[in-house]
């Protein structure tokens, strides 16, 4: 922040203070958040616990009325001190910060209604506070680029997974049948997924012996296919290695960049870099 | 298409509709196939449902009725809008676009045998529509390069994997024996495939000591070699992916090739490619 | 075979018969070979069926005698045809050759005894036939290059899964206890393994809250460790393929060879290649 | 060790025979401690198993007494014959070497408490002793090059993979809820890392169909996934090796560089390195 000649206003080191972490309050502000966040976590758990729940009821609440109020005090300061308030309350961390505060207030409006499954959901958002964390990954990241660089390929090969359970699942509806556990395509479906990402919970298992003929078939093939979401990330990911070889250095005659680490000459126009 | 000075007769419009996707008609066309195949399945899969089905019998029908026959005016225009009908009727996708119509049909004039399995079976194949989704991906595809070309790596693996699962199958039936769930042989070597590939579904599960001595090295020797297809596929990608960013030409100057894709001098000389 | 001008000797025509597959008689004896060693697993598989033995039992018993008389015929075959007959018998192949036969001629000889559970596991042995596919695999491959490349790294990381669980199965014996189904440290450690492995049997799975905690630690560890033999032999298979980036061409001057492809010279001695 | 003229004292005799693998009696103190060690993980496991501890009680514990005064033995070497024996006794091997001898001494002087749980768990911290077989890896293994390269990166992702299923636990949780056996949230994150992982036990499955949907989609986010951190050790080793293999030097005449590690002349213009 190029701060001048100018004392910077109360917003202005609000500002600084929140969104940036070069400064000592900075840091303070963001280890507090940090910990807030992770002991709303915390909470949200530990109060689905029956056992737990019903011991420290009022200590559960006390804190979660704490923590509310800190991610309400942050909210207003982030509108505030921000220069356009409406393009930070429609975006993505907005919409989460809005969302993970709420519930609590509103379990206080609608006392009555208290056990009501909906308002339940509601309380459970502020898990979603959890998102908050991202903030702290750098977006620049290089495993975030070689996955966005291998997105269409990732695409296909789910679109490909899709189809063959699909039509696996049927084709074990056929020969297994409701009476093994196989009610409906649907669940077949949902089988041959389990069975083909190699999870095999167990719950529905062949009984016939073609039905485990094919069975195996799938689990080999998925054995197989794994090979390739992991064959697409590991050639992007060397690419993406192998390119940090190439120099940032531009050609001062064409601009030109991205040369190899040991160019002589500019591979676009010639001269000499 | 080259069009030249004559007007397209309606043969070569349809065509054009059809199998071509440069025309605002036919974008439209694909698009409403697309949701025809997409539907077309849901149909099949909520049909297999027998809460949904009982309640929603007639407008299952009904739109299993509009379905097939919207795919039956399109095989025949597909029939009669190309040159050479009988390549397409006998191609892959002529046959699974006739086998996906066929059996609403079917079920009309058989109406008697309404729940013979085999005819059920029969109605199931219309989950084969899915298939012509395929039609959208294009077969040169790098993905497919690579898995074309570690084909035959990967068949000798296979073939490696059932050895392997029969071998220990075989020892694992003579290790546990018919009380512990390991009633035959080919059960014996399904469990093997089961836990080698790391599924484990746990409807069989050793309990000798020395079955569970045996499983855990399976389970090993799973977890590791399915490293083998994970590594054949990654080099083949890794190898397909930087052939094609640089080119096969090679310098007049100094020989030396390996030149990235829009080089135009020479990375090592400076010369002019 | 340099044959020369002499008539070959009838040993001589048996070993190219046997052991070559270049002539039309050749061929057809690996092809016959090849259904007899399938045919062979397919029935031992079948017999431990109980309702198929019991029904084809009759079938089953000549079909076995005949094959094993094929095996035997090759077995002596092998033998007579060979210079050095000791260095097959006691290699691989001859023990394996002869492994495969005795069984049902001991089954011949033993016939009182015929249900003991000794004479069982040794006509199991006959499965092992299908290891004599083996020999149709080329020792050359590419795959078992970079596997035996890989071979000293994945037994240290095999090293470090053992160490690993059986500490963490040690560990859980002591939070979960007998009650829980983790019986001793054998069977703890046995399960580490299923977990770790991210099989997953389901038959012992963790009840108390730290249990279940520390099973996550495990799980999301072999989740991530899996990643290490695929990193060992894709890495080794990208090198074995990028060796064949250098050709095979030897230095005129010093006889170095694995030049890269478009090396102009020796990169040893400096002499123009 | 160079020993000059000098008669090593009697402390640096027992230094080269304990710290180094060179002479005779040092690679034969090591195999001695590898066997004892085996021995001693062996016998903690076997302890545990009731029906072999009733029965070999006695020779169980007399073993045990032998390996512990071995082990002993060698912590009291260790510590007399180093220079710095506090840099060793608050060293990682000194904490393992002294942790795994101390418990059988302890239940010697607490007899009267022999059940305490807390005895026994302390007893099989002997299991710790296994650790000490690492002390025969390299450190400067390239596997652990590669894969501390990659910690930064592996530390993202499963700091990602914690928060996918802390939300996709609690979502499920709300959905299946307590009745189908997801009883709070801390137990569906638990299921919800169990799917994701692939290791599906099957002691938790969804049973409303909305649950197995979003079930479905965990399991091929996670099927997905397991390609990131193999990518990245791929990539990461993929390096390691081609940078071992390639030295930095440069031609003096052409100024190219990434040699061949046994390259005399320039593979480009032919001058000597």
């Amino acid at each position: 922040m190029d701060k001048g000649d100018k004392k910077p206003s109360w917003k202005e080191r609000i500002h600084e203070v929140i969104y940036e972490a070069d400064t000592k309050e900075g840091k303070l502000f963001d280890v507090i958040l940090l910990i807030a966040i992770l002991a709303s976590v915390l909470l949200v758990m530990l109060e689905s616990v029956k056992s737990f729940d019903e011991k420290y009821h009022d200590f559960l609440n006390i804190s979660e009325w704490i923590i509310t109020i800190l991610f309400s005090f942050e909210y207003v300061l982030r509108v505030i001190s921000i220069k356009k308030p409406f393009k930070y309350i429609f975006s993505f961390y907005g919409i989460i910060d809005l969302l993970s505060t709420l519930p609590k207030y509103l379990s206080f409006f609608i006392v009555g209604s208290h056990h009501l499954a909906a308002l339940r959901a509601l309380r459970l958002l502020r898990v979603f506070r959890i998102l908050k964390l991202s903030r702290y990954v750098g977006a620049s990241n290089k495993l975030l680029i070689a996955l966005r660089a291998s997105r269409a390929k990732i695409a296909v090969f789910l679109f490909f997974v899709i189809i063959v359970c699909i039509i696996l699942g049927t084709i074990m509806y056929m020969i297994e049948g409701e009476e093994n556990g196989y009610k409906d395509i649907p669940t077949s479906v949902y089988w041959a997924i389990v069975t083909l990402t190699t999870v095999g919970f167990g719950d529905i298992a062949p009984q016939t012996a073609l039905g485990q003929l094919i069975a195996s078939a799938i689990m080999i093939l998925g054995y197989g296919i794994i090979a390739i979401p992991t064959g697409i990330v590991s050639s992007e990911m060397t690419k993406t290695t192998s390119e940090i070889d190439t120099n940032t250095q531009s050609c001062k005659s064409c601009l030109k960049d991205n040369h190899k680490e040991n160019a002589e000459f500019c591979y676009n126009c010639g001269s000499k870099l």
